[in-house]
């Protein structure tokens, strides 16, 4: 076997977001992480402040990760419409690729500066896909009934939830962020 | 100012429930309930006996009213993709009448006896929508390049994804179910 390369600020964020996505982060010690890396407490402390430094790197990764969607050509060119089918395939399979990243994203409530700022950007995020639906529904290409906010809220609240159930197994990432386009588009009903 | 009647059990599995759902069942201790009750520690035990017993009286509460509607002739009788329709809708609305139950059963991870329990009752909840969103494929009646298991979990994701945004305020409950219902049948695009 191989020696374990040594560590560096972004393995030890791997490591970190996979303790946290397990424990939960408020549950994780800095003992947990060490642990799970095989390493002494003190050499995490040799690259990184300590638990909320390796949450921020975590956090950042994943809300980089789903801003950098809103920025591809597909999201911000053509019909509103399918820039929103663009942006939640991309976001199914960013959460689906990017798993503890978005686990521990999806599961903080603001409790520590670092996750108030990553609430404050998925706020963001939202808006800006809150007014792409807005604006589909203005084309007459999104039901008419719907709170455009409140669209937003459950198409990614049914994205999002792959989180708690996807293990690496059966189902491809491609085949989970096709169904959940799916069914944010056109329901489980077929269409005529 | 009425003196508060003196708690019993339900009244206290309504405190504990409260702060299970703030603060994590994980992160909350016995001190934390007797504080957001207003009564000692001591007052507490004489009612139960333990967090794991009012955890266990909440998840309860979550998984009977859960299989209650499965129990609901709207959900037994008929073709299959009504009774699924009536259950999407009374989960949700259900989800909204019940938050703090249904908060803390969607957030349990199986760490503990009762945990396991409740995890084993969603799953079998699971096993039987499952089964009827494969009738209704049968039926021509559900898109047939879905599977079944994935589309259950995807649209009680989204239905369950409430718990994580839901504050009382401008949108009733009936809208959101309503919402939820609309979405996983008919997604959010217009049916011609």
């Amino acid at each position: 076997m191989e020696p374990r390369k040594p560590y560096d600020i972004d393995s030890l964020t791997d490591v970190a977001l996979r303790v946290f996505a397990e424990r939960g982060y408020d549950g994780a010690s800095m003992d947990d992480v060490a642990r799970a890396a095989g390493i002494t407490k003190a050499s995490i402390y040799h690259h990184v402040s300590g638990k909320e430094a390796l949450l921020e790197r975590g956090l950042g990764r994943a809300l980089d990760a789903l801003f950098a969607i809103l920025d591809e050509p597909a999201s911000r060119d053509g019909r509103a419409i399918d820039r929103l089918r663009h942006i939640v395939g991309q976001v199914a399979e960013t959460t689906l690729r990017l798993l503890p990243e978005l686990t521990v994203l999806f599961r903080i409530h603001g409790a520590s500066k670092s996750e108030r700022n990553a609430v404050e950007r998925r706020r963001a995020f939202d808006r800006v896909v809150t007014e792409i639906i807005g604006q589909a529904q203005r084309d007459g290409e999104a039901r008419a009934d719907l709170d455009p906010r409140l669209g937003a809220r459950l198409i990614f609240g049914m994205s999002n939830s792959v989180v708690e159930w996807y293990r690496s197994g059966s189902l491809t990432r491609d085949a989970i962020a096709r169904a959940v386009v799916a069914i944010a588009f056109d329901g489980i009903t077929p269409r005529a």
